[in-house]
């Protein structure tokens, strides 16, 4: 049995590392690359470097950025009263493509999971703490995992001595999906929740 | 509404150009590039450039090598009598693993496909044809698809006026697969192929 070459397997290995990526779908990738145009791999070389070396964490939100601070940090018109808590990075543009938030974020970098070893020094609550300011609306948006809920009652509970107004966000039905396969935690909440029409 | 950093939007487009990686996986990994740590990036990026520069066709079977002619091509153990077609190079890696081939290999590059604009002049039927003794076996092995069948018929025709043997691959029921859910085609050409026990 022959196996591929050296470098073909060392490529195989590295995309096989990235999230999701199974040990086929890297070899799909790689005979990709191989029988690409050269300048194909160069660009995504390329990027991998430039990515590394230009965006940085946001001192302030923890947010990716390439200035520090990052332009949601900056931006004047941003309302300096609300301020979203999220778990990463990417969530903040989650919330950005809907236009429906116009505070600030700040990137908790991750979740509480004492299974894990993850406690409240790993994430940014100290930095978070030195944001807070009188009359200030908090709103948490972790995820709605376990520990997105623990990490949300944790932070509720740290803020309910300051005078800061503490929201969450909404748990319900998904616009677009079915009552007949939600799952009962979600109908729990969605009947708790229920609003006036 | 904010967008990401135009470096994390480029990493993000030359991900989603790879085969299978839509916005969404492409943005999911271009996340972990940018939290994992820098060498991890660093390892991918240089993988890419030394796939582009050491990698390259072999010369007489087209399949991918560091060295031209290929360890497969130069291998005195190998049966010179005995030549797999088969549509790309990962192909040969396929049949490698189950060691039930010892013959050598020509990767034609493709398949015939009249829509898409290809050819018998853009596969490697002329390296092929320069490699065909009388008294060889050649086992077609393209894919069970319209366009690989066609390139079989093909590849029968052209070869039939040589004093060559012209196998394929047995096409049946896979291994571990379930009658009731095996498709008319399949099932045609196991009633058709069945075999004495």
């Amino acid at each position: 049995m022959r196996s591929l070459p050296d470098t073909a397997n060392r490529l195989i290995d590295e995309f096989s590392r990235l999230p999701g990526i199974g040990k086929k779908t890297a070899q799909r990738l790689a005979f990709h690359i191989m029988k690409s145009k050269e300048d194909s791999a160069n660009r995504l070389s390329e990027a991998l470097i430039d990515v590394k070396t230009k965006v940085r964490r946001c001192s302030v939100c923890a947010g990716i950025t390439e200035d520090d601070p990052c332009s949601i940090c900056t931006d004047p018109k941003r309302d300096e009263t609300m301020l979203c808590i999220v778990e990463e990075a990417p969530d903040i543009y989650a919330f950005e493509r809907t236009n429906s938030f116009n505070g600030k974020y700040h990137v908790l970098g991750g979740v509480l999971s004492p299974l894990d070893g993850i406690g409240p020094d790993d994430l940014n609550f100290k930095s978070l703490m030195k944001r807070l300011q009188e009359g200030m609306e908090i709103v948490i948006a972790t995820n709605p995992t376990v520990e997105g809920e623990t990490t949300s009652l944790y932070l509720a509970k740290i803020l309910s001595d300051l005078n800061v107004k503490v929201t969450r966000l909404a748990r319900g039905l998904p616009v677009g999906g079915n009552l007949e396969y939600t799952d009962e935690a979600t109908l729990i909440r969605a009947m708790e929740g229920r609003t006036l029409i």
